[in-house]
């Protein structure tokens, strides 16, 4: 019998680390590198399924914190799952709840046994155990699931960021143990701070642990981007080459393909859709902010070339809706986001076919630095 | 040459003054009776145009007033005009502003020759004539314009109603003289509040004057039901049998329906969008607020026959989504809305065709009462 989950890499750039892969999952095929648009709450915020489909998106995030305690996971299984429930038949991840029991939950305590913290809905008490991340994960019904790790504010006291990763070790095998569903992989996550030993060290033990795929956690936390890339270029070579790799809530495009150029071959991030609500679009010439008086009368669409339902229209028409606070204008920019993304993604596969990916990142550099400068 | 507007009415109903009828514009026909969804500000709120079209609308209404405000025609002409603006290249209604002079300025000053009043939108002051509100809709471009009106509350003194409806009388004949357009259509629109006398008197008045099409005018502005009813059935017959009627702002399904029954051909309202928007959806058994706790595990679709995408999804989602505070539900319920409408016209033109439209408003009436009861 095939495994359920097979990672397929079919070349390897002559100018970088990246990757061209396919990831197969029982509900298709995933091209890597990849972009996951995220559904925290079981929707990509503003998009319908058509749009999302057409967006060229193959594999969402959902967050297990948010669905948990919203409508939680009881619900969920009782709606057929969260496939059902969002109508999305294709591969989809769920997060753990590590990162949003350090960015949103209150009053946080994480002893050896679990994390207790206060929900940021109505403040009521909540437990999050290792088994407990795995069998909400497994109520929802994701393709992949992602072990409970602990993360913590950077910069920090070394030995806070060591025990933390120590006990995000500890954490990712009882997630490990505790997993009993066949038809979804578990992934470990890489962390360490910004301490290259420390991320190699967890990467070889997590290593020998035999996950589906490794992530990169606890980065995109507030550090300069060159510190980012500096740890995904030391971790990325100690993980198993016949495995994806996946860079947690990263990022802004340069970020991805910078992170491609290290190996990477997974991304999630809400910037796409945050950014479409908040009027600032992702072009080939930079981040246009759309609101800007300047296309007021602009016929042109933001990009030319761009087959999303947002460039069908005028620029003129774009800023008119978000002046007058009109929904559509979040809805066609969260839509020409996400479709930038995997847009940016396809050609990036493209050159990591064709051995040009260093190459390709230096013309989508200058080309964005070039807009940027236009737009004053 | 044929005239570019051309009303062509198939079949009349042997049970009641509905009929079944085309309505050729240079955009195409507009099968009527039919309802037109309120793009206010040249966009149906939370739908996008691929959507619009999935509704099986075939019209939508834009607001002269809205868009004078804000972009502004000049902007809306420098984009091309609404059609390219918006993206819809099907039938376009817009109306003259009356309306929203009534309901949403400030300190309104009417003369003969114009009204003044303060924007709602920062207070500036604005002036609108006949004669503007033709030019502005010329420059927006709709296919079909509406003449002036001066809109009163109702109920009010018989003396104001009367000159409010001569004025708008003599309005309607400037609108004419002032519309230069032969590709856009001139309707007018009878006023007189719920005096029955001075409704047939304008309407007589008015036909007179050999507009494309009549618009009944200044109801839905509070008054109960049955008086809009008495109203409608006093004006539908004395209103040339050779043009399109259409009853302004109205309403809920079983209005349209009574509407129809009294010989009205066209509708627009703002009801399937903004009550989409609130979390209540219309339905064969009733209207669903789909906030009910007793819809939190409900896996059936709100309407099992529907095809719109709000239907490829479970109650229990919807429900979800308005409890997050998802944009993804209104998005829905609005397509919802507006395909429950295009729908039940639909069903109400076949019925006409089969000359059974009388008792389909009784199995619609029954039905959606039935239905009511069970909720609670």
């Amino acid at each position: 019998m095939e495994r359920p989950f097979r990672f397929e890499v079919h070349h390897e750039d002559a100018s970088s680390a990246a990757r061209w892969a396919t990831f197969h999952t029982p509900r298709g095929p995933v091209e890597m590198p990849a972009f996951m648009p995220v559904g925290t709450l079981g929707t990509v915020k503003g998009v319908t399924l058509d749009h999302l489909r057409q967006t060229g998106s193959q594999m969402v995030l959902s967050n297990t914190y948010h669905l948990a305690l919203r409508p939680g996971e009881d619900v969920v299984a009782d709606l057929g799952g969260l496939h059902p429930m969002m109508g999305w038949d294709g591969p989809m991840l769920t997060d753990s709840g590590g990162f949003q029991i350090f960015s949103l939950a209150a009053m946080t305590k994480i002893t050896e046994e679990q994390a207790t913290f206060r929900s940021h809905i109505d403040g009521s008490l909540v437990t999050l155990s290792p088994e407990r991340a795995v069998a909400i994960q497994e109520k929802l019904g994701s393709d992949v699931a992602m072990v409970l790790d602990q993360v913590v504010a950077l910069p920090n006291e070394p030995a806070v960021v060591r025990e933390a990763m120590e006990r995000s070790l500890r954490w990712a095998q009882r997630c490990q143990q505790a997993a009993r569903r066949t038809d979804q992989a578990l992934f470990g996550i890489v962390q360490g701070g910004l301490d290259a030993t420390l991320r190699v060290d967890c990467a070889e033990r997590l290593a020998s642990l035999d996950f589906a795929g490794y992530a990169i956690g606890g980065l995109s936390v507030g550090e300069e981007p060159r510190e980012m890339y500096r740890i995904v270029e030391a971790t990325t070579p100690v993980l198993p080459r016949d495995r994806p790799r996946y860079l947690m809530g990263v990022g802004r495009p340069v970020d991805l393909l910078e992170a491609i150029a290290r190996g990477v071959d997974l991304f999630d991030c809400v910037m796409p859709t945050r950014n479409g609500r908040n009027a600032l679009a992702f072009t080939d010439r930079g981040p246009i902010r759309v609101r800007n008086q300047v296309y007021q009368r602009d016929r042109r669409p933001l990009e030319a070339d761009c087959p999303c339902p947002a460039c069908r229209h005028s620029l003129g028409y774009l800023r008119h809706l978000f002046m007058a606070k009109e929904m559509l204008g979040p809805i066609l920019l969260s839509i020409h986001n996400v479709t930038y993304y995997q847009r940016l993604l396809a050609r990036a596969r493209k050159a990591i076919c064709e051995d040009r990916f260093a190459q390709f990142v230096s013309e989508r550099q200058a080309s964005w630095s070039k807009g940027n400068a236009c737009e004053g």
